[in-house]
């Protein structure tokens, strides 16, 4: 793909400064960048690296680009206008609707004319997949479930039945959803009695699940997840779990239980949050927090300690089991003081 | 499925109160019931929902019966009783033996009668599988492992070599078994010598392991998972690890090689167990918890700062890096006031 | 396979002392150890074992022989010889190159001759593979990878894309590489554009990758892990990270994107390290660390808090939530002590 500066500018909806025949062949870092690539700066700690850039444009703020003498494209959100620059490089490859001989669809599966099935999936009973829909070679789609119009699954995807996928959702290669919920009763002899989990999971559309995280099906109901939730690799959503629309929780976080996240959330990679807990909207939690408590309002919130010199550590660590013996006695402390100059003042 | 409240009564041994005759189709939570669900109440604290619920009939302890007008079962272990319950109105479907034509059985696997086998699954050498077992698609079970009577692969599990398999487990899809330790020797020149892992996994009867989850074989000897123990989602295991009779591992986390975990121990979500540990029978560990070394005794252990406001967070957390500054500076000021007394005693 | 000790003596580049004769036959740890068996004591703490084994012989260090009777090998480094003695008992089994009819290969994949694809392999567009080269069962291999000499894939890897794997390579089972990064512009209506990720992921040679671990595919550029580094199972590297030669990262840890971690590092398991950071060569991070800031020299850090018993560590981290109010507290009781002495002094 090719773009002059002017053409970029023009599909990009941005102003350009400079040469508008610039021809820009590729999108890169600003370090990476070579003679025809575009680049861009999102965070202005990053403009000095465009004295040594040899990009041949930039994408940068209106403030920036007053400081830049070279092509530019002026951008009101400067690593918007990059994501979509990346995907002008970057257009779908036309995917042309095939199922591959070696797929094993069951007889009772409806499958829409324009899908694509890769090697070796497996579709079970009752299965639906709407058109434009790819599924990659590996999958195994259990009974009953469905994928709607658009969807990508990447190689070795697991659905379990009655699993239900949105639109235009993307799931990443080794995800697994809808197995069961991590359901017992203790019984008087101490063993676990298993809770049969006979509900199901539903991800709305426009939900990205990144690689090898899992989605546990409901006990009874479901586990949903909103339109537009994005989630990493790695994470682990117990079953009925619900998180609503645009939240946004990185690698290796961990969800328990019939815990209710609220809208356009973003949580932290590595944060854990217990069962049975309501997170409320826009909340914020910065990453490895653990959160044992329902967060009733918007705001930003953190748990844990930060990482410092071991032989400190080891010293302020063992301290912290003293914690509560120091914090009587510097009261203890303070109150003597205390009877001391009421004494003295009589 | 239908049944009576007194069928209901007489299936889970449990008293009724209300109309015997009343049909129920499906069990439900309190707020999703309609008519013809049964709903239940193991937690006293979700009473009041009883009032607004639709269910026809409600699972309950004999104290809340007691408030209580509607039909309902009574039962010693309500949430027992619920289990029972869902286990009634979703029987197991009678699965019928067969083997998929796509799967792939080394001829030297012996494969008993009644075994079912999904498409592309894959057998290797010297494989042996009993009786009422269940192979979902994509498994592969690794040379000269053994898998028992009734047990559960969900797809996509993977087995590695000499894994061995007890009755009546439930494996989860993406779960891996055997893979290598984590053993490496470091050199003089900085890099690292492997050492081979050629011990092996052991699963007691009536295992569950949940989706994603990992354990190492053992570097000599095996790593091993007594009868009972349910582990859930993303665990990590490391080789040479024990984990004994009805202990509980929910999803994340994480126990270093050659720990030893007694019986009946409850781990909590997302906790991270150290190597070479002995933790007792009938410990429980808090979620998050990291645990650095052996708990002897059984009790309940804990770990980790929980979450709050960020700015206030940053404050503590920023002190926690002076702490023992100030456990210093606080006994020194004790001393100097201890001392002033000891002189105005004078 | 049986060695004298003498022979092992040769093979190992060890001295030996006792019956040059001797027969071995296995190797296993001084407790499982029975007659025939080498064992061996890499650790002093454990020599009050050798009192009881019944190994035939023990590899120790050139001090503890003095003390021990028995046939041994005595060794530099016990460790490292017991991690050659291991290999020696357990040589690889001869792979016949083979390509298993029901792979499924793209025409346009360029195999060497003496390659081992098992059965369900899926070989996508364009893709490389080298001598000596073996791919396990269900493998996904993604358009125009390329995997370098005797390079080992177990059952059920994934490759996206344009995944470049160097030679002597071993990833486990459920391994993800090259799936997107995590990458998201916020909108004003509050919903995530996709930034695509059209960068690839980069192995170098020696490097060894444990089941169910994710490697992300970079925005743009690479995702670099250099030869000889060691990554465990269940670990998350985000998209563009870097980890330099010989660096070893256990189990569960977690970096996140375009993060920089140098040689000969030591991370331990379930260490999370946050983005665009920079870890200098040589650094040590113990287990659960939370690293959010970089570490610019060599050294151990760390971070966390032990676990305690539950009572005791519920009233010390609640009193952590008033830390900063304690330091306050603290310092103004010292000012009071302190302007006391000095009116006094007047």
């Amino acid at each position: 793909m090719e773009f002059t500066l002017s053409n970029l500018a023009e599909l990009t909806h941005t102003e350009f400064k400079g040469d508008e025949h610039s021809l820009l062949t590729n999108i890169a870092t600003l370090q990476d960048a070579v003679a025809g690539d575009i680049s861009f700066v999102s965070n202005p700690k990053y403009k000095r690296q465009l004295e040594s850039t040899q990009a041949s444009a930039i994408i940068l703020s209106a403030q920036l680009a007053e400081q830049y003498e070279g092509n530019a494209l002026i951008a009101k959100d400067p690593y918007l206008t990059f994501a979509k620059v990346v995907r002008l490089f970057n257009p779908p490859n036309e995917q042309q609707a095939s199922i591959h001989p070696s797929a094993v669809i069951d007889e009772t599966a409806t499958i829409a004319k324009h899908v694509t099935i890769a090697a070796n999936v497996v579709i079970e009973k009752g299965v639906s997949i709407e058109d434009g829909a790819q599924i990659g070679a590996g999958c195994v789609i259990g009974d009953n479930s469905s994928i709607d119009k658009n969807t990508l699954l990447h190689a070795n995807v697991t659905l379990y039945s009655d699993s239900q996928i949105g639109k235009n959702v993307i799931i990443h290669s080794g995800v697994v959803i809808g197995a069961d919920g991590f359901g017992f009763v203790l019984q008087e002899d101490k063993s676990w009695y298993k809770i049969l989990q006979v509900g199901n999971v539903v991800i709305g559309d426009d939900v990205e699940i990144g690689a090898n995280t899992t989605i546990d099906r409901a006990a009874l109901g479901s586990t949903k997840i909103a339109q537009g939730v994005k989630i990493d690799n790695q994470v682990i959503i117990g079953h009925n779990v619900q998180i609503d629309e645009h939240t946004i929780m990185p690698g290796g976080s961990l969800v328990a239980g019939s815990t209710h996240i609220g809208k356009r959330c973003q949580i932290g990679g590595g944060v854990a949050i217990a069962g049975h807990l309501e997170i409320a909207d826009d909340v914020m939690i910065t990453g490895r927090s653990m959160v044992t408590n329902s967060l009733k309002s918007a705001g930003v919130y953190s748990s844990g300690i930060t990482t410092e010199e071991n032989t400190k550590w080891r010293r302020n660590a063992a301290r912290f089991r003293s914690l509560d013996k120091m914090a009587k006695q510097l009261n203890q402390l303070e109150k003597k003081l205390q009877d001391k100059e009421n004494k003295h003042g009589e």
